[in-house]
Formats: C-alpha cells, structure tokens, sequence
C-alpha cells in the first residue's frame, strides 16, 4: 500500500529489536503541509509525548519519527535530552527544522534509549533511500502486535482528481484511550487548512480510537497523528471527513481484532442514553468487565453479567432496570429470557468471531444522539501469558 | 468456631446445589438486638437488597437468611415476590416477624429461585436443631469461594467479661465494592446501640471490604450485616470498632487470597495524597490494572507498568511524576532505579506469596490523611478458566 502523494519515508532496523525494522522516518515536502495530532493524558506522558506537544502546536508538522521497543518514559532529564537529539538527527537527514517533526516511542516503560546505535542510523539516513510504504512503516513500529496495520480510503477532490487517506496504527495491550490511544499516523495528500484538518481529524479519533479498549489501561505513550501533503488538491470538509473515520475504524478495529490474546471482536452498542457520555460510560462498563469478557470468551451468553455491568453505573440514577433492553446479536435476551427453542441461535451468536451486544437503555428523555458504539475483544489466558511472561 | 453468644443457626441443604448446604437462617433472640447493614449500589440490585434495606432501616433486625447459588437478581415482580415469601417461611420457621429478617443471595443472575424445594426446606425448619457454628454458615453460601472464611476477635466488656465479634464472608469473583461487597455477616453479642454498631460498623467496612477488589466487577447482590445479641453486655465504643475493623480486615485478606483464580495477595498502600479520597483513587486504579496484575503473576518487578497505572488518574493534575516514589517490598523502583545488585532481591520480592507496592504521591500540602491500603490480588489464566467457563 503506496503512501499518498507528497511524502517521502523510510523504515530501517537501528537495532532496538533483534529482528526486523525498528525506527521509520517519514515527511512530507510540499508548500502546504498541515498536521493535527492528538496524544495520552497520562501523568507519566513521556518527552516524546511533551515535544511533539509543541511542535504539533502550529499545526504545521511535516513528519514523524517513531522508534519502537523503547517508550523512553519515566527516563528523567536524560530521557528528555535522548529524545530532542533523536529529533534533532533525524531532522537533519531529511534536511528539515527539528521543530517541523513529531517524534512518537512505544515500548518498555523506564529504559533509556540506546543512543548510541540511534546515532549512527539516524546519520546514515541521509543516503537512503525513501520508499518505504505503509506496511513496511507499519510494521517497523510493532510491539507484540501479530501483524501490521494499514488502511486506505480514496476521495474526489473539488476538482474531481483523486485524493487518499492512509492510515497506520500499532497498539494490542494497554490499551483504553481517553484522548488518543496507542501509535496511529494518518497520512493524506489532500489539500487543508490546519484548521480544518484538525477538527475532522479529532472528530474521527473520537468516534474510533477513543472508543477501543483492549485491557483498561491507558498507554504513557499514546499518539495519534495526521499529516496531510496537499499535492492532489482541496477536499471537500466532509468528504474529509467520512475518509478520516473510515481509516480510523477501520484501523480502530483491526487493533481489537488484534488485542492481545484476543479472539473475538466485541462490539458494544448503547442506545436510548441521556446524552453520548452516558451512553459511553455504560458500554465502556460492559466492554471492560472482565466478567463480560470471560463469557464472551467462552462462548457463555451471561446477558446476567452485562446487566451487572450496567449497575455499575450507579451515578447514572435515571437508568431504569425495568426500561433496560440487552439484546446478544440479534436476539433479545433481557427482558424476554430466551426460551429452549433460542438457545441454540444464540449459543451460534456467542461462538461467531465478531459479537455484538446491544444494549437500549430507554432513558425518559434521552437525546437522539444518546448512543455509542464502542470496539474489544475477549479476555484469554493468553493474554495472561503474553503478559505475566513479557520482560521489564 | 462458634458463634457468639445470644445466636441460633442453622445451615441446610435445600437442594439449590448439588452437594452441601446451601440455605442458612440464623437468628438472635435477646431482648436487645441491633443490626447495621450496607448493601451494593448496584442499579440492578436484586429483591434480596431491597427487602433487606427496608427490613435494616430501623436498626433492629435480628436475623438473616443466605440463599446460595442463586442471586435472584433481574427477576422481575416474580422474583420480588419469591424473596418476600422465603423471608415470610424462614421467619415463620423461627418464630419472628418477617420485617425483623435481612436476605442476602448469591449466584447466578436471572434466573428464579427454584420455590418449591426452598418451601420445602424452609418449613421443615421448625423442628431442626439450630447449633450451626461460623465455619458451618460460612461454607453454606460459598460460590467459587475454594475455603469458607471466618474470622474471630475478642473484646472486653465494660464489666470485664468477655464478648467476641465473629464474622464470616463468600465472594471471590465479581468483587470491586463501592459500598459493600459480597456477603459477609458479623455476629457480636455485645450489647450496643443500633446507632454506634451502624458508626462503629461502616467505618469498618470502609476500610476492608471497600477497599478490596478482585476483577473491578461489583456485584449486583452484595451486603454486609451486623448482628448483635447484647447477650454479653456493653463495650466501649472504641473497643467495639477495634474488633469489627479486625475481623472485616480478617475477612477482606480471606477474601482477596482467595480471588479467583488468585495466587498472590497483592497489597497496594499510597501515601502523600491530597486526600484519602486521591491515594484511594491512585490504589485502585494500581490495584486493578491488568498489565499491573499480571506482571504480579509473573513475578516480574515491572515498576514501569505501576508509573502507568498512576498516569491514568490524568485529572489529579497535582500529581507530579518527579515527586512519586514507587517501592516493591522494601526496595525503591523509582526514580531510584535498581541496579544490578538488587535485581535478585526484586526477583525475591515478587515471588513471595504476598506482594506489597507501596507509592509515595508527595503531592505538596498533602493532608496527614492522604493515605489508603487496598488488598487484592494477581490475575492468572485460572481465572479466565473460572469465568470462560462457569455457566449463566
């Protein structure tokens, strides 16, 4: 998968990891470059995190660096240091300001960078040559994501050429993003005012990134970045728009798919809320239920565990029990219990790939947009594995 | 371990579960009975809480019956109207009125009490011995639970005798209380006014159960009683709340050694908070991190997965990374990186049987009371095994 006209990258292995590509740098050259970038709120944000903050204030940046298998987070005044010299060569060998790059790190959490050998593939960049596409970079900032993540969408431009967003995401394990979540760089070649980029940009990251969650836990290092060339031209705002969210879920649930573990999508659909935070928080509570997800695992329609999911929302005072609808795939199981004729269809609901369960609160009152979709998976002893074994 | 004076019980099997008991009634009959209970929050509360809750307002109750293996929760009119008549039976059976019985239920979500062996049981009490003791009542309402637990403490009464408090609790899985959690009843025969046990009781809870959490789910049927018979005579105040807090305390380690699927007590203690309430917010959110969990599982010391568990509490913005220290046993982790020479005393830590992180927030202007200790416990493949599998 090209990238979009107008961008130049490269994918190299530096050494961080044993096998494989592990830091890519990609910019885009044209006069009317402009970026948005949305980024972690944890406390422990890392330097990455801090300096592509500012340099993405402007909306003006022209790339990224990413290195993976070390986030440099919690690495103190030196990690802070490592990360502006890493932006400081890899700007040099594109032949830009450090200041026109975003610099993202997804890894182990405590380690400083392993500078040395940084160096000296950062300096021999300037000889390379750059065509990576967006699988090689997808790839190239893999953690223990079993495979890389790329999405493509097309547009018409307002002089009716062709445009395209492509997209690249990273994320399996801690996982829950409040803001951005995991690493995603979107890249396009359409034609827009910063502005405008940003708003669609941040509207698409939180209808798809900020409604994925893998395991509740929030990444020090999470990103998610769009830079747009402008060599195929101008774009109408919601055809921008509709491109941006369709790369973004697309990406959003190849990155549930993937969740560590995993073998199951899980879908949560609420309807029928006061407003959309609501409707939000009470399928985040049913998407992250361990219980919930345990069933899902195993195949179980508990509907009896989300609607204990769903008291949990105890604040929420205006659910009624009683208005509560829990459907499981196309079934309603609350409150009309599945007879014996429905358990075999619902048992072959709980045993497909992808299950969706569908919840309607009947709030008196509620919003028209009192709904939320959001995007998991299933909780397996894999994940157990993949987590309790993988090192500091 | 018998229970305190002042009490008759009885433990039974009705036939809700294969084998064992499975129904207790136990009641104290004095002349000066007082009661405290706190109930889940739960919006899906089932019948049980809400008769209970009438039945404690006045502070007089003075007996409980335990239903196992069945919550009776999302049931409808139908298991609102099964709860009043088990409630009605098992006081007619002991002769009291029914408004001085509580009802806790434990087990499976949405399904009816099967009425006609309960009825059968029930008024078969009338003419059963009740000399059940607390290890008895215990294993009479287990679930999951591998062990019944009980916990024992004397006190000393204003006239020198001797009173005791005995407790006894279920609940391994769907455990994250916000107010109560699981069942737990604590005897005393203390003679004590409704009001102090109410004071002396919840600030008890307060401190133990409320701060237990094994897989962030909160059940839709968790209680918490106390009984007093008065038989023994008044205690001072301060005494009574010392042995309370001492066996819920008892109880909440149980409970938490005994998590599904658990293998290691995971203790999280904060200080340096602005408030009990933060150090309470940033020990949950520690506590109930999976990536947290699981690197306790492993015996791996991943201090950097506790730096970003503390992250995600983004709104206490008066947390500043560089003020946090973070200790494994008795060993800093940050920013006082280990070095070599520690590594194997880490490894030491982290195998042990019962792990402790302690965190130091050092917000400035904290207040003396910015502190908080959770128990709970690590996160194993067991217990996916326990929930993929455990049927609705």
């Amino acid at each position: 998968m090209p990238l979009p006209a107008g961008f130049r990258a490269h994918a190299g292995a530096a050494g961080l990891r044993e096998h494989g590509d592990d830091v890519f740098v990609v910019v885009a050259d044209g006069p009317s470059v402009a970026s948005s970038a949305v980024f972690t709120r944890s406390l422990f944000a890392g330097p990455s995190v801090v300096l592509s903050r500012e340099n993405a204030a402007g909306g003006r940046a022209r790339g990224v660096v990413v290195v993976a298998k070390n986030a440099n987070v919690a690495t103190g005044d030196q990690g802070m240091a490592d990360a502006r010299e890493v932006l400081e060569r890899a700007a040099g060998a594109v032949g830009v300001a450090p200041e026109e790059l975003l610099i993202a790190s997804t890894g182990v959490i405590g380690r400083r960078y392993p500078m040395s050998i940084l160096r000296t593939h950062l300096d021999g960049l300037a000889g390379a040559e750059f065509d990576a596409d967006a699988l090689a970079l997808a790839a190239a900032m893999m953690t223990t994501d079993t495979h890389p993540k790329t999405a493509s969408v097309e547009m018409t431009t307002t002089s009716g050429a062709t445009a395209r967003v492509v997209g690249i995401a990273k994320g399996v394990g801690m996982v829950e993003p409040d803001m951005a979540t995991m690493i995603a760089v979107v890249f396009t070649d359409a034609a827009v005012e910063p502005g405008v980029l940003d708003t669609a940009f941040r509207g698409a990251v939180d209808d798809t990134f900020n409604c994925l969650s893998v395991d509740t836990d929030t990444s020090t290092s999470d990103t998610a970045i769009a830079v747009a060339s402008g060599v195929a031209g101008p774009v109408d705002e919601g055809e921008l728009r509709r491109a941006l969210e369709a790369v973004c879920l697309d990406l959003t649930l190849q990155l549930a798919r993937d969740g560590e573990g995993a073998t199951k999508l899980l879908t949560v659909e609420v309807t029928g809320a006061r407003d959309r935070d609501q409707a939000k928080r009470v399928a985040k509570a049913i998407l992250n239920s361990p219980l919930v997800k345990t069933a899902v695992h195993g195949a179980d329609p508990n509907w009896g565990r989300v609607a204990m999911a769903i008291g949990k929302c105890h604040d929420d005072t205006d659910i009624d029990p009683e208005r509560v609808r829990i459907v499981f795939g196309d079934l309603e199981t609350y409150p009309a219990f599945p007879g014996e004729a429905e358990l075999e269809r619902l048992t072959e609901i709980m045993r497909a790939e992808e299950v969706t369960i569908s919840v309607d609160l009947g709030v008196e009152g509620g919003a028209a947009d009192g709904s939320c979709t959001v995007y998991g998976c299933d909780l397996s002893r894999e994940y157990i594995s993949i987590n309790a074994d993988y090192t500091t």
